[in-house]
C-alpha cells in the first residue's frame, strides 16, 4: 500500500498544485545552474524564482498550501521591497538602473502578475526567509528581464545585495504580514457589513411576526421575529465596528529598519524613516515605524489579538447559525418558525427533504477558525529570545481565517439571509398556544390567577387563552388590548 | 481594594468549608422549614441564604469552587440589587421601609460582609439562576434581620417580591457580570504595570551589558541585555494601555432592565434608566444602558473579547518565561546570561541546584489561562436563541483566568524579576568569542573578508577578534571603535 | 473507597481553609525553627510540613486550590514513600526503626489523615520538588511522633535522608501520579457505569414509543426513544471499556529508580526492582518498571493520551445533554418528545418555567474537561530535555478533569436521567403528522406516489396519512401493517 | 480595493484549483444539462460529476481545498460503493449489467483515475451528502461511458436509483471515511517507524558521548548522548505500536446497512451483512458491522479517539524538535553539543548562519495537527440527534492531520536527524566543567566534602574536578574510575 503513496501523492499534488508542474517537467526541459553556501541547484529556466527557493521546496511539503494561496501576501511583499528600494536609492545606495527595475518588477507583482512563482508552502522552517527569498528572486529575475539581462544574472540585479539590501528576513517579512492583512481587511469588513444587511433588511420585514421567545430552549415569552433578526445584525454590527477601528490601530506600526533582531545593525540611521514612509505612499496604507524595534522583531502579540478578534466572529457567526436552525427545524416536528431557501436536494430516500446546508457550513468555518486560533498562539507563544521563528503559521493561519470568514460570510448573506421566508401564521399559533404568554397577563389578572392557569393548561393541555376566557377572567376588548405586540414586546 | 484581598481569600476559604460543614452538621442543629413551587426543605437555621439555594447546593457538587470564591462578583451583584431596588423605590413600586432593608443589606456585602453565605457552586445549570437567587436570599434574610424580622419570614422582605422586583437572572446577573469584571479590573493593571516597572528598571540597570542577540536559537548580532528587558517591558506596557483603554469600553454596556429576554415585559417604561443610573452612582463605574437589549441579553463576545486579551497577555508572559528560563540555564552548560534568585532549594540529589521556580509557574498560569479561554469561547458558542445558558462557565473562567494571571505577575515581579542580575563578564565573553561579531566588522573589513573569517573561526574554533587582530585586518583603534557597543547596537 | 469520597472533601475543605488560618494565626502562636540551605524559617509549631513547603506556600498563591484537592494523589504519595523506604530497608541502606516510622506515617496518610498538612498550591514551580517535599516533611513529623520525637527533630528521621532516601523528585512524583489516576479511576468507572445503566433502563422503558428521528433538525425517518436512549447507553459503554481496558496498561509503567533523570545515578543495582514490588504489593495495584527510564522520566504522552480519552468523554455527554435539551425542549414551542425532572424553580416572572439545568451543567462540565486538556497538551509540550517541569499542572488538569466527570455523571444519571418521562402519545402524533412518515410507505405506494404525496402535504400543510386515505391509495389493514412500529424502525 | 478581490482570487483559484478550470472554460464549450429537485444547470459536457456536485461548488467556496485533496478517501467512496452494488446484485434487486458498469468505474477510480472530477470543497454543509453525490455521479458517468452511453443519460445508470441504492450518505460516507483513514494509516506507520529507527540509529551512534543532563535547564548530571537519542526512539516508539494496535480496533466498525438513521428502514434484511462482507474482501482491510447502528450513525467519538492519538504524536514531535533547537543551539552562545545538517543558508547578513529549519517546520505541523484536533472536537461535540452534520470537517481535518504528520515525520527523519553529529569533545568539555559532575564523586568524597567542593566551584568559576585534585581528595585512579562512563550514567 505504501508503494502507492508515490502515485496517489501524484494524482494528488497535480491537482493541488499545478503552479509547479511546468517547473517540473520543465526539467527534462532546460534549467539554469545557480549557486549558493551550500552548492548549486539546477533551476528551471523558466521559473523566476531562483535556487533558494527551490531548497525551500524541496525542504517543506507540508501543507500543500502555497504562497500564492494569498495574494495580499505576495502584494504586500512587492511592496515593502519597492519601499525599501526607494530608501535605498534616496540615500544613494542603490543605483538608479537597479531601482527601476526593482520598481518595475514589484509594481507588476502587486498588479497580480508572477503570483505563481512563489512556490513555497506556507508552513516552512526558518522564520519566513524562504517567503523572503522567493520574493527576493521573483523581483530580481522579473527585473532582470527588465533590464534586458538573462535570468540568474544576478550581477546586474542581485536577490540580496539588491533587493534585499537594507532588509532581513526579521524586519522585510513581519512588515509584509501586516501590510498583507490591511490589504486583506477591506474585504472582511464588506463581507461582514453586508451580512450585516441582509440580517437587518429582514429584521424589518419581521417586525410584525410576533413570536415565542426562548430560553434555555423553554417556552419564555413574546417578542417579535424582526427583534431577533435585528439582534443579529446588531451583534454582528459591534463586531464590524470594532474590527473596522480597531485592526489598523493593531497593525499599523512595522519593524522595517530593525533589520536582524531590531537593533538596525549597520543600517544607515536616515533609512527606517524614508522606507516607512515610502511604504505608506505605495501601499496607500496608514504603516507608521514601531516604537520599540527589539520588541517589535520578535512579538506576534498584535497577530494574537487580530486572530482573538476573528474567534470572537467566528463564535457569534456560530451561534447565529445554531439558532437559524433551531428556528428552521421541522418543517413538522420542529420550531418551523422560519424557512431558508433551498440550496441543493437533502435525500434520496426521504423525498422533499431539504437540509440547512449555508448554515451548517458557516458553523464548520467558524470551528476552523477557533482551531486555526489556537494554532496560532501556540506558535505565538513559542517564540524564542529575538526572534518568533513560528511565524509562517502564524501568518498561514491568520490569512486562512480572514479568507474562510469572508467567503463565509458572503455565502451566508447571499445564499441563505436573504431568502429566509416567515410561517408568521405558525409563529403567532405558537404565541397562542404558549403557556408563557400568561406572562403578559400579570398585570391584568394577577401572579396567583397567572400561576393557576398556567399549571392548568400544562395538565390539561389547553391553551391560556382558551382557560381565560372560559373563567371569564378578562373580557375580549382587554384581552384584546394585552396581547397587542407592542404591548408584549416592551416596556409598557 | 488591594490590600483586601488576603481578607477576602481568608472570607472565602472558610466558606467553601462551611458549605459542606453546615449542610452536614444541620442535621443535628437547628434548622427552618422554606417552601417553593417544588416543595420544602430545612434550611440551616442560622443561614441567611434559602431554599433555592440550597436546591443549587444540592444539585451541583461539581468544580467544589463556590461563588464566594470571587468577592468580586458578590460584591457586584449586591450593587445591582441596589441600584434596583432604588430604581424600584423612586418610582414608588417598592416601600420605603423595606428599599432601607435591602439597601442596608446590600452596602455590608458589598463591605466584605456575608460572603460565606455564597455557597452556589461555580458550574451550575440554569443560566445563573442560582447565583441571583442566592444573592436574593442572603439580601432578603439580612434585611430581615435589620428589619428584626426572623430569617425566613418573607411576607415582610420577600427574595424574589422585593429584592428581585423588575429583574429577571437573565438582565441582573449580566449585568453583575461586567461590574464584577470591572472591579477586579484595577487589580490586574496594577499588577501588570508593576511588573512592567520591574522590567523597565532591570531594562536601565542593564544598559551597559553587551551580550549576543539569538534568532531562531542560533548566534545573531550585539544588543544589550537593557534593550532585552525593555523589550520585555515595552510588550506588557503595550497590554497594559490596550486593556485599561478597551475593557471599560468593552465592559459598560448594560442590560439592566431588559429582564427575561430583553423585550423588558412588564417592566416601568422609566425604570431602565433610573436603574443604569443608580448602579453607576453606587459603583462608581461607567456603566449605560446596552442600545440593543435583545442581543445584549443572550450575546457573550465582550467576555470572549477580553478573555482573548487575557490570553494574549498570558501568551506573552510565557514568552517572557521561556527566554527567563534559557537566558538563566547553567550555571556550567547553558546561556548562564543572568542570575534569577534562589527561592527555594532545588535537588537534595544534587547540590547547589537551584531551579528557576517562579518563571516556570508562570508559564503554568498561562497554560490554564489559554485552556480558560477555550472553555469560555466554547461556552459563548453554545448560547442558543435568546439567552446563553452557559454564563456561569464563562464567569467562573473569567474571574478566574483574571485572579490567576493577576497573582503570577505580582509573584512574577517581586519573586523574580526583582532580584535578576546579570553575568555581565560572560554576556561580554560570549560576544568576543562569537562569529556573529563579524557582522559589526562588516563595514571595515569587507563582506568578503567577513565571510572568510567567519568560516576559518568555524573551522578552527577560533575568536573572530583573534583572527582579524592575526591578519592585521583592522588597527586596535578601529577594532576598538567597531566594537563600542553604541555602534554595534544601534543604526550607525 | 467510593462511599469515603463526601468524607475526603470534607478534609479537603478543612485542609484549605487551615492552610491560610495556620499562617496568620501563626504568628500569634507557637512556632519552630526550620533551615535549608536558603536559611531559615519560622514554621508552626503544631504544622507537620516544615520549611520546604513553607517556603513553597510563601512563593505560590496561584490556583487557590491545595494538594489536600486531591486525596487520591496524597494517598499515592504516600504509598511511593512507603514502598521506597521498604526497599531501602530490605537493601540494609534504612535502619529498622526509622522504617517503622515511615510505614506508620505513610499508613495514616493512606487511611485518609493528616491531608489537611498538603498546603501547596496545585500550580507550582520546580517540576513536583514541593509536592514531594510536602510529603517527605509530613511523613518525617508523624514518624517523629511515632518515635516520640518532637516536630522538626530531623536528626531522628529526615525528609530527604530517610523519607527521601534513593529517590529524587523526578521518580517518585510521576510514579504518584500515575498510581494516584489509578486509584481515582474506579471512581470514574463506577460513574459512567451508573450512568450506562440509567440510559439503558430508559432504553428498556421507551422501547415502544415511536418516534420521528432527526438528522440536520430535519424530519427524517421512524424510530423507537427507546432505540434513542439505548445510543447513548451504548456510546457512554464504548468508553467505559474503552477506558476500563486501556487506562491501567497506560499508567502501569512507573519510572520509580530512575532519579534524576532515569539513570538511577548513585542507586543500588537491584533497588528498582524491589521498590517496584514492593508497590504493587502496597497500592494492590499493577505497577511496573518503565523499560527506558530516560524516556519515563520526562514523557508526558501518557497523561495527554488519557486526558485525550477523558475530553472525548466530555465531547460524548456534551452531544447527549444537547439532546436531552433539545428532545425536552418547549412545552409547547419546542420539540416536547420528553420531560426531565424539576430539579429548581425557573423563573419568578414566569409561572411553571422548569429549565434543564442538570444538563446545562452537564456542558458546562464538558467544556472545563474539554480546556483542562488543552492545558495540559500545552504543559506536555513545553516538557524540555530531561525532565517536564510543567507536570503540577498536568497533574492538576487531569485530577481535576476525572473529578469534574466523575460528579458531573452521577448528577446527570441520578437528578436527571433516573426521572425522565416520554409524552408518548405526542411523540406519536408528531410521526403521524410528520412528512418523513412516507418513506415507511415508499415499498407499498411507489417512490412517484410518495413524492407527489409528500409535496402536497408541504404545501397543503395537512397530512401525509390523511391524504393517502383521501386518494384511496392503500386500505386501511395494509396501512396499519405498514405502519406498525417493527415495520419501521429496521429492517424488514 | 475591493474590486481587486475577484481578480486576485481568480489568480488564486487558478493557481490552487486547477482541478476546475476544464470545467469553467467547458462553460464556454459544450454542456449538457441536468435536472434534479431544484430545477436543472448546465453541466460541462466532459464533466463525470452532475448537477448535484455543480450545485455544491456553487454553493461552497471556503477551504480552497477540495476532495480531490485526499486521494485516500475517494478511493474509499468507490471501495464502499462498490461493495454496496455487489451486495444489491447478489440480492437481485441490482440487474448485472449496471452492477458491472459500477464495478468498472470503481475499480477505475481506485487506481487512481478520475479523481480530478472531485471536486467539492472539503468544508460542506449537508453532513456529506454533497461528497457522496459526487461520487455516485462520477460512477454513473464512467459506469455510462462503460456501457457505451453519454454522459448525463441517466436511465441506463442513475446515480441515485443504482449507484446509491440500499445507502444513505449517512451510512456509505461515515463507511468510506474510516476505510480511507485505514489505507491512510500504513503510509502514517511507516513513516513514524523509519523515524524511530533514525532516532535509533543515532542512539547506536552515540553510545559512548558522554554528556550533561538537563532538567529545568540547569545542569543536572551526566548521560550519554546515545540514551537521550534512544529516549526520542522509545517515545516515539510506544506511539507506533499505539496507533498499529488501537486504530484498526477503533475504525474497523462500519454503519453501512444503517441508511438514514440506523434503523436500516426499506432495507432488505440481508443486506448489511453482504455488503460489509464484500466491502472487507474489495478493501483487503478488516472491517465489520457495527453493534448499535442508531448509535453508529451519529457518534463521532473514533474520531476524536484518533485525532487525539494524533494529537500526542504531535505533541512528542514538537518536544523532541525543541530538544533538537536547544541541543544545537549556538554555534559559540548555546549549548552547541550537536549539529544539524544544513538545509538551507540562513542569513544574507550574518555569514555562515545555518538554522535549524527542519525542527522548526516540524513544530508549526504540530501546532496545525493540534489546532486541527480542536477543530475536529469541536464539530464532534455539535452533533444532534441521529446525525453529525459537521462530518465534512472532522473529515478535513484528520485527513490533513494524517497528511500533515506523516509529511513532517519523512521530512525530518530523511533532512535532518539522519545527518545528524555531535561534538562529541565539547559534550564531554561541558561534563568535566559542570558543577554537577560532583554527583557523580558523592559515594567517594561523601555528601560534605561534595557540597563544600560544589560551592567553591560556583563561587569561584573553577572545576569540580581540578578543586578535588587540588586538595588531594581522591588519587587519580580512583578519579578516574568514578568517572568511567558507565559508573556515571546508569545504576552501579
Amino acid at each position: 500500500m505504501r508503494g502507492g503513496r508515490g502515485v496517489s501523492d501524484a494524482i494528488n499534488m497535480k491537482a493541488i498544485a499545478m503552479t509547479l508542474s511546468n517547473n517540473m517537467h520543465a526539467g527534462s526541459a532546460a534549467t539554469r545552474r545557480e549557486s549558493d553556501l551550500l552548492g548549486h541547484l539546477d533551476v528551471p529556466a523558466s521559473a523566476y524564482y531562483g535556487i533558494q527557493t527551490l531548497r525551500a521546496v524541496h525542504n517543506f511539503t507540508l501543507s500543500g498550501v502555497s504562497l500564492s494561496h494569498h495574494p495580499r501576501l505576495i502584494m504586500a511583499l512587492a511592496m515593502v521591497k519597492q519601499a525599501a528600494a526607494d530608501a535605498n536609492h534616496r540615500l544613494g545606495n542603490l543605483e538608479t538602473r537597479r531601482f527601476e527595475a526593482i520598481e518595475h518588477a514589484c509594481q507588476r507583482i502587486i498588479h497580480g502578475e508572477y503570483h505563481d512563482q512563489f512556490v513555497v508552502d506556507m508552513i516552512q522552517g526558518g522564520a519566513g526567509t524562504s517567503t523572503n527569498m522567493n520574493a527576493n528572486e521573483v523581483i530580481a529575475n522579473v527585473g532582470l528581464e527588465f533590464l534586458g539581462r538573462a535570468r540568474g544574472d544576478y550581477q546586474h540585479l542581485h536577490p540580496n545585495n539588491d533587493v534585499n539590501m537594507a532588509q532581513s528576513t526579521n524586519d522585510a517579512y513581519p512588515t509584509a504580514i501586516r501590510l498583507g492583512l490591511m490589504l486583506g481587511h477591506d474585504d472582511l469588513l464588506e463581507s461582514l457589513s453586508g451580512l450585516c444587511r441582509s440580517f437587518s433588511r429582514k429584521g424589518d420585514a419581521f417586525a410584525d411576526v410576533l413570536k415565542m421567545g426562548r430560553t434555555q430552549l423553554q417556552d419564555a415569552v413574546p417578542m417579535t421575529l424582526g427583534q431577533e433578526f435585528h439582534a443579529f445584525a446588531t451583534t454582528l454590527g459591534e463586531d464590524h465596528d470594532h474590527l473596522k477601528r480597531r485592526v489598523p490601530m493593531l497593525l499599523r506600526a512595522v519593524n522595517l529598519g530593525g533589520t536582524a533582531i531590531g537593533t538596525g545593525i549597520n543600517t544607515d540611521a536616515r533609512y527606517q524613516k524614508i522606507a516607512v514612509e515610502r511604504l505608506a505612499a505605495i501601499s496607500e496604507h496608514d504603516v507608521a515605524p514601531a516604537h520599540d524595534l527589539i520588541e517589535a522583531t520578535s512579538d506576534m502579540g498584535d497577530f494574537v489579538m487580530f486572530s482573538g478578534m476573528l474567534k470572537r466572529l467566528a463564535v457569534k457567526l456560530s451561534k447565529i447559525c445554531n439558532d437559524l436552525r433551531l428556528l428552521s427545524s421541522g418543517p413538522r416536528t420542529g420550531f418551523n418558525e422560519i424557512n431558508l431557501p433551498a440550496r441543493q436536494p437533502g435525500s434520496s430516500i426521504m423525498p422533499g427533504k431539504v437540509n440547512p446546508v449555508i448554515p451548517e457550513a458557516v458553523n464548520q468555518v467558524a470551528f476552523d477558525v477557533i482551531g486555526n486560533d489556537l494554532s496560532l498562539s501556540l506558535a505565538a507563544e513559542a517564540g524564542q529570545l529575538q526572534l518568533n521563528v513560528m511565524e509562517p503559521l502564524i501568518v498561514y493561519k491568520i490569512f486562512d481565517s480572514i479568507r474562510l470568514l469572508t467567503r463565509a460570510m458572503d455565502m451566508l448573506g447571499t445564499l441563505c439571509v436573504d431568502g429566509i421566508t416567515a410561517n408568521e401564521a405558525h409563529c403567532r399559533e405558537l404565541v397562542e398556544r404558549s403557556i408563557g404568554l400568561v406572562t403578559a397577563l400579570n398585570p391584568y389578572i394577577g401572579y396567583d390567577n397567572a400561576t393557576r392557569i398556567a399549571q392548568k393548561a400544562l395538565t390539561t393541555g389547553r391553551g391560556v387563552l382558551e382557560l381565560v376566557r372560559e373563567e371569564n377572567l378578562l373580557d375580549d376588548n382587554t384581552l384584546t388590548e394585552a396581547l397587542r405586540p407592542e404591548n408584549m414586546v416592551m416596556p409598557r
